[in-house]
């Protein structure tokens, strides 16, 4: 299997989160070949509802100038919801590579829209983690994306 | 004057952010008439690209069911911006309290377009605030926008 090393990254970051407990979403954020955040999502951890994985990675990135976010992509073992495209939206990370869109579609049209290029790799190690997931935990799932059921 | 309880709490963290050296904007997750998460943003105390105020308000307020949000309302001094936006479609908070939009506009149509209430106060002490702080860190306040200058 000839999976990119950032995705790599992404999926060990989730499996980290899985054996915490946690949610199995990974992220990290590229800058010039090089990883400078990676993280993963917390809202078990640290009980915050605003740390998904892309969130984590960017806020693991610490402050970083408009310039360094513009040459930067976003991985991310799932397709990223409103609120972490609206992140990647205000800084202007102009690529996302999505581990799986399967079990979860955020507004990649959104994305897409503002040039941001969206590309879905469908990968079955991150297609088969997350639907594990949800059916064992689906009402940690449901609170992840703010669904009522 | 007659102001808003729950914007005042908004203000008061907001001078709280500047007594720190941090950027002055503030925000309140307010739910039944209750106050669960007060945060101001965080940029310049703990280096984080991700604590816009109303992302810590909402941190703050920890882990809540979809239902809590979708009797929430979220007051923040500043128009939010698309990350912040993007939050409260993600958890579906129904109702925004601007304190102003004057010095920055976020996408309040994106909003508006889930049907989400967004009020705008133009309170001129949060004018006044914004637009001071802006002429005097105006990098500070690119940075935390995503502007490249």
């Amino acid at each position: 299997m000839n999976r990119d090393i950032y995705l790599d990254a992404a999926i060990a970051q989730a499996k980290k989160s899985r054996a915490e407990g946690g949610i199995p979403i990974g992220a990290v954020l590229v800058y010039d070949g090089q990883i400078i955040g990676l993280g993963h999502n917390m809202r078990v951890q640290t009980g915050s509802p605003i740390f998904h994985a892309e969130m984590a990675a960017v806020h693991n990135a610490g402050r970083q100038p408009a310039s360094v976010y513009r040459r930067c992509t976003l991985y991310s073992t799932l397709s990223p919801c409103v609120m972490c495209s609206g992140m990647m939206r205000l800084y202007r990370i102009p690529r996302v590579v999505v581990g799986e869109d399967v079990n979860f579609q955020g507004p990649s049209h959104e994305l897409r829209a503002e040039g941001i290029r969206v590309d879905v790799v469908n990968d079955e190690e991150c297609i088969a983690m997350m639907r594990e997931f949800i059916a064992k935990h689906p009402e940690l799932w449901w609170e992840d994306i703010g669904e009522q059921r």
